[in-house]
């Protein structure tokens, strides 16, 4: 039954009978995506500080690019001119686009942790113009001018793009909204996917599309999102919105949206890829992550090992002579030694930043391989 | 007799019988300089944006690292510690070390540039606190501390990094200075480069040291610095001081001052890389030239190539989907095309500046080699 659209399907390889964890492969038109797994962000086509011919031979498997970005810059007709995403940025491998929503929001809105301290007191500012059914009117923050962000534009866009798996148009809303407000939220955001999914559904082009569920931190609202989403034939599904204000309140989320999520579909958590958030929330059936998280620490200095994360600033680094972590296979681990990584910190070279992402890139590879063999065996 | 130090030495391997071009090889304990060829500049052990392992790969033999850099961060007992720059940096072929003389006095006096426009009415600056005979007293540019560099302590600095050459201690006077201040700054130079030979000879440490020619644009100086300088067993002579203020005068120079110099060692040419000077400077018999030229013009956007500079910005590669050189076997050109590099400029992405900093680097390779090959076939 998965395979009905060839071209995109999800095979469940190993279901643990300890935990909802589970090993699978997304299979795509640009290859195999093994779950769990990890996601790497490449907002404007690239990776921070390396290059997509590394990012390839590192293994990464599927990488996120942001359609809001690349909308404004350089713009998806010149990436459909180039022969689409893939072809532009030189990557043979799966790529995911967003819809461009969740970044006009959080423009707006600030992020989420901005939010949370502002406790609710933030107000939309002068980015974003208007929010209407029709969609989303806002400003680019590269020139000023008036960009109208619809469900069907954003499709567009994404056909543009010619990713792998693409994301119907959302409205984040704020973590503190008034109940009613994220209701209506809520219906106005299924109303959205849904024509996103009809204007995908007229050309599908061989791409995939993932639903967006929402409904923040509310069970009911939850489940009704999931009720209706998974009524429609999307490809997988994605779990946005609010996750929450701490760890706690994710994990008991998930908890309870998890179960109404089809088996036979691959999901997605949005934005979660922090070290601590992986094994509890691959124990409730997550299958693939995506997170700035790990390229954007490794260029604050901090390599992520299994014994912990190594901040290569630290003194005592100014003198040991040995590799960050001698069991990674990376080019920083093989090549250089923590002295030398922690001068070109010191000395604010570029080649430092480069080094460090190889570094965590290649340990997020290698940490949900491993993550996929501690399921195979029943570990977790 | 260029044997007589079997770790360092210079090979003749061809002389054009068109002008004094030569093709030779220098030997050194880390492998062969083919030569002419051009140097790149590493200032903090690294080249800007790319990592030694590219560099390696790129096939760069020599490497000039700054010692007045490296000294003040992370400090040269470290580099020592780790067994010298090449275990250090894991460069496996040669490096180059300056004596730091070069940047206190930039530092003083500011650049060439900015020197030769305030016309010599800039002073010593307070980076500089005192120049006597011992040497010269600055302040850290890192932590505010006074540091004395004098020719015994540049010497041991050097040492410390273990480079396969070593420069020197030397005063480099402004453009614009008083022919009898010129003529007891040559004197002092003089003094300073005998005192660092001695330093360098008590403990060769395998090294081969080159002694730094100065003169100004002053015939007579010029030759007098040759005829001292040439006197004393060096193993090579590299050309330094104030090279003119124009290609014109610098050519001027190089021809009344390559005669003096020794046929049998190697020759280099301090601070010199742009593609105008190179081929005038090959037919005056220079052997190497190192320069931070290219690789600060890759991340400004300037890509070099045989049929002029790409200025990657430049709209007209806004969708020029092809490679900026069909011809450079390079990463960025067989990987990646126009419009994407123009992107990642315009997007202020570091993967730009990496990918652009190996094409100029193997454009630079490949140019020197075709200019070796231009003087065995006798047609420069």
């Amino acid at each position: 039954m998965q395979r009905e659209k060839k071209y995109f399907y999800f095979e469940l390889i190993y279901q643990s009978t300890r935990s909802h964890a589970r090993v699978g492969r997304i299979h795509t038109p640009h290859g195999i995506i093994d779950t769990p797994n990890f996601v790497a962000v490449g907002t404007n086509a690239t990776l921070k500080a390396i290059d997509n011919n590394i990012v390839n031979d590192i293994g990464l498997q599927l990488m996120f690019c942001n359609t809001y970005h690349l909308m404004l810059q350089p713009g998806t007709a010149i990436i459909k001119q180039a022969g689409g995403l893939h072809s532009f940025m030189n990557r043979p491998r799966p790529i995911i686009t967003d819809s461009g929503g969740f970044q006009v929001f959080s423009l707006a809105y600030g992020t989420v942790k901005d939010e949370l301290k502002s406790k609710g007191t933030k107000k939309l500012d002068n980015g974003v113009l208007s929010i209407t059914e029709e969609g989303v009117l806002f400003r680019s923050y590269r020139d000023g001018k008036r960009v109208l962000l619809t469900p069907e534009s954003s499709i567009q866009a994404q056909k543009d793009l010619g990713a792998d798996i693409i994301i119907p148009f959302d409205e984040l809303p704020p973590y503190h909204i008034d109940p009613k407000k994220l209701q209506d939220s809520l219906l106005r955001t299924h109303r959205w996917e849904k024509r996103s999914l009809d204007a995908h559904l007229e050309n599908p082009q061989q791409q995939a599309i993932y639903a967006v569920l929402h409904g923040g931190i509310d069970k009911n609202l939850r489940r009704q999102s999931c009720q209706y989403l998974t009524n429609l034939p999307f490809d997988g599904f994605a779990i946005g919105g609010s996750l929450g204000k701490n760890h706690q309140e994710m994990f008991d989320m998930l908890s309870y949206t998890m179960p109404y999520l089809p088996k036979d579909k691959p999901n997605h958590l949005l934005g979660i890829g922090d070290l601590t958030s992986l094994e509890p929330c691959i124990k409730l059936g997550i299958d693939t992550f995506d997170s700035s998280h790990p390229t954007r620490v490794a260029r604050h200095g901090q390599l992520l090992t299994n014994n912990g994360t190594i901040k290569i600033l630290n003194s005592c680094n100014k003198t040991n002579f040995q590799p960050a972590d001698p069991t990674c296979p990376c080019l920083m681990c093989t090549k250089f030694n923590r002295a030398y990584i922690h001068h070109l910190f010191k000395a604010k070279e570029i080649t430092g930043l480069t080094l460090a992402t190889i570094h965590n890139l290649t340990f997020m590879v290698n940490h949900m391989a491993d993550y996929r063999e501690s399921i195979l065996n029943n570990m977790i």
